[in-house]
């Protein structure tokens, strides 16, 4: 069969579920998360355009880069130059991680309004990203989240690795919870679980939130974080979306896995989730089209397709 | 963060969710569906290996080729030499499609036992694909399914276009139900809904289901089919099961859309799918490890990556 010739009808036909929340809140981590693991630097001016037009989009957060040494990650090396190119733009809605005190202090000089701290609940990823344990590692965010709070800034805490470790396999729920926890009580307003193998299902997902709930962590403070390395990651949301949560992360133009890459971990493509949640009726305030565009303009700067079959698909139309 | 040189996990892990149904028979469409959206014509030999492999990984159903008129399909023109190379297979394994009843005669020389017909519930892509009104094609498989029900074959009806059409953009639920009862009062033993155009939601997809229940029509006679155009087909298959639904279609490796063809339309890749599937702890008889290289051997012999993820990240692994 053929359909070539047909006209677009770009828009998904909207049929609520039952039992799903009416608006959910896109936090877009391309800019961040997508660009640390591409291949290629992206120059600061074109980090600054991708980022307003995805706040022209409608992304209400874009994570907008990292402060940690140049060293570890070269790719947002230019944090400095960046953030003082997105002046016009509310500090409140451009998150930026930090992975220590010195981090945050060049954060704040900056103005910086809103911060995250990136942790993992697995000894063997602690070791490998932080080079501490699990413990060393919260002891090393305490000052960080308690200085943040003390400026009046959001903090969110990212668990790594919360659906299974690349060395250590499954990773049990109550060592999920026991770090959610603990970040929780040295002061993060939510937290983001991330898949960041790619390995989880569905039932995976609903289980470790209901166990969340049981150990007084509710599930407003929580936002889903998933990886597509299976094809995994909009099936997983949706059990996230049905059983409440409201904060779900994504990557615009699935930046940060290039398909053909050694270690395909690329992130829940932004405009798949969208067309999902504008499916299923559910509000983003985020305009599809101007978000494919935006991710279309990246893409071809870095020279090569995007992997959202989503805008794939929508710019073959065009 | 780098994760290079982890050792691979391999598995997802077991973590069942409520609801859902304890085996699910995976209906496998590459051979057919797959390589006939491909641009390559793949040599019958190696169609007949692929074929092997596949039932050799634990496909229970494995769609052989079609008995189209060689004009309108050249890519499976060669069924009369295939069929016969399956031989030490039980042709109740081996589903084949059939248009209309002279494709059905040539089927039933070859020993065919289970056959489907290719039906449409919208009237632009009827006439696109079948130059003829829904109507018009109902009456002719009317013949093609009586005599196939009188040879005690199984016999499946595809619905096309189920949750939207690339002319007529929506498409009334009421249409899709009405050509779906009459396909069983055909005679059908099974429907496969079609997600054509792959821009269905999962709510789209509960409420159809639910739709067809209130019809007459039970769940047990339903399959589904989605196409991963816009990368829902996953969480559409996951609302699929949750309301009950035990027969997936699906097309190793992902076959059918090359990621950067013209039109994007690629079946949801039967790795991801029992990636899903086994996370679930949902039984399916079929060992991913074998899948998977049967998938890799093909796309070595197509020249490109296969466009599923579960492939790709296994691959790499190795």
């Amino acid at each position: 069969m053929t359909t070539d010739g047909a006209p677009a009808t770009g828009l998904p036909m909207e049929v609520a579920a039952e039992g799903l929340p009416t608006r959910v809140r896109i936090h877009e981590v391309g800019p961040r998360d997508g660009l640390q693991n591409e291949q290629a630097v992206v120059p600061t001016e074109v980090k600054a355009e991708f980022i307003h037009r995805l706040a022209a989009a409608g992304l209400p957060v874009v994570e907008a880069t990292s402060f940690v040494h140049p060293k570890w990650v070269p790719q947002l090396a230019d944090a400095e130059q960046l953030f003082p190119m997105l002046g016009d733009l509310d500090p409140r809605q451009l998150p930026v991680l930090v992975p220590n005190e010195r981090g945050l202090e060049r954060a704040l000089a900056l103005g910086a309004r809103r911060i995250a701290v990136f942790g993992s609940v697995t000894e063997s990823f602690a070791k490998a990203n932080l080079n501490r344990t699990v413990d060393e590692s919260l002891a090393m965010f305490e000052p960080v989240v308690r200085r943040a709070r003390d400026e009046n800034m959001h903090v969110r805490g990212y668990l790594s690795m919360c659906f299974g470790d690349p060395w250590e396999g499954p990773v049990p729920i109550a060592q999920v919870v026991r770090v959610c926890r603990a970040l929780l009580d040295l002061g993060c307003d939510e937290l983001s679980l991330g898949d960041t193998i790619g390995a989880g299902t569905p039932g995976h997902v609903q289980h470790l939130l209901a166990a969340l709930n049981e150990a007084g962590v509710p599930t407003t403070r929580l936002g889903v974080h998933f990886h597509d390395t299976y094809g995994q990651a909009l099936a997983n949301t949706f059990a996230a979306l049905q059983h409440g949560v409201t904060t779900v992360d994504a990557s615009a133009g699935g930046l940060g896995g290039c398909p053909y890459a050694k270690s395909a971990t690329g992130n829940l493509a932004t405009e798949d989730l969208v067309w999902m949640l504008h499916g299923l009726g559910i509000e983003t305030g985020i305009d599809l089209g101007r978000l494919t565009e935006a991710s279309e303009w990246l893409a071809g700067f870095l020279g090569r397709p995007s992997p959202s079959r989503t805008v794939r698909a929508l710019s073959h139309k065009e």
